[in-house]
């Protein structure tokens, strides 16, 4: 019974994040009784995507050509370079449209927890790429966790050079955040990191 | 810059229900950087669901055969109709597993505020189907709603027969409700309707 057809539409659908059992048989209703708008259009998208979006062999994003636009954009400045976790991460920098340099994407972080040494992430990539071309700056844009943390100092000690001046985020009081609600240790930091106006 | 085949792809992710567009996003790259596991098979369980699932001519249920797996399968008791809303509501009633009867969808409800109509919904197969076959129950299964409650007075002033009984789901307490919780209505339904020990 569980390998008709919509059991298994419902059951990819819920194996994406985001998408629970519930909201997959919703989704999977939604798709079939509307056909020409929804679900044809999504099958299009889906086979188009898979035929086209690649991962960049520069940076790591992904994108329909290779390298991806970031990376073979003249108007970005190609001096500064963002090192993130995850593709993600170039989406949310890219978003506040605050950044214009170029990106590397290490696909993850160091973690002791879950088995994620140095060779399974992209910082061999990142370390020729550095020493191929040093750039100006490079931005360690790194979660502010324990392992984002500790990957940052691997970084460091992995990359440094002489040509590259090397920066991480600020850390400090979120903006909206209200320090009634912030944990001790960003509060700590804020006050450590003030700025005098 | 919107006609990428990411931001299709996630356009389209984007509209299905319960999908917003940040878990939207999430999902695309989900999909993207697991190709082999996830978008392929989502791809391929699309398409299969486009050319088998149809609606099924008798009950208004989907199903990859026509008529569908409920309405052919012999061991159902097909003398007790359930009369439901949306195609949705069978599976929520199928998953009880307290009911072997068969269905009907009526594909909505009916609704002054948006102009619903008992010409759009499914009561004239539903009327043809009674007299053709009169069942021994028919069970009105909508949803406690003003819009639900009208609906089954009109089916019933439709399809009124003096061979069918017409039964509606109870009202009262949801099992692991708490009083406290509840609102009056239900709370007066459910002392009308109470039952002795």
């Amino acid at each position: 019974m569980k390998d008709n057809p919509l059991d298994i539409l419902i059951r990819q659908l819920a194996s994406l994040p985001g998408l629970g059992p519930r909201s997959a048989r919703r989704a999977a209703l939604h798709l079939i009784t509307r056909k020409q708008e929804s679900l044809y259009p999504l099958s299009a998208a889906l086979e188009q995507a898979a035929q086209t979006i690649q991962e960049c062999a520069t940076c790591g994003n992904i994108d329909h050509i290779n390298p991806c636009r970031i990376c073979t954009d003249p108007q970005r400045d190609h001096t500064t370079l963002c090192v993130v976790a995850n593709i993600s991460d170039i989406w949310a920098i890219e978003r506040t449209k605050s950044f214009k340099g170029i990106y590397h994407v290490l696909g993850g972080v160091l973690s002791a927890l879950d088995g994620i040494t140095p060779e399974e992430l992209r910082i061999k990539e990142l370390k020729a790429r550095v020493e191929k071309s040093p750039p100006h700056e490079i931005i360690l844009a790194l979660n502010a966790t324990v392992d984002g943390q500790s990957t940052a100092h691997y970084i460091i000690d992995t990359i440094q050079n002489e040509k590259s001046k090397i920066s991480r985020l600020a850390h400090g009081v979120p903006v909206g955040g209200e320090l009634d609600y912030l944990d001790d240790g960003t509060i700590a930091t804020a006050l450590k990191s003030r700025s005098s106006l």
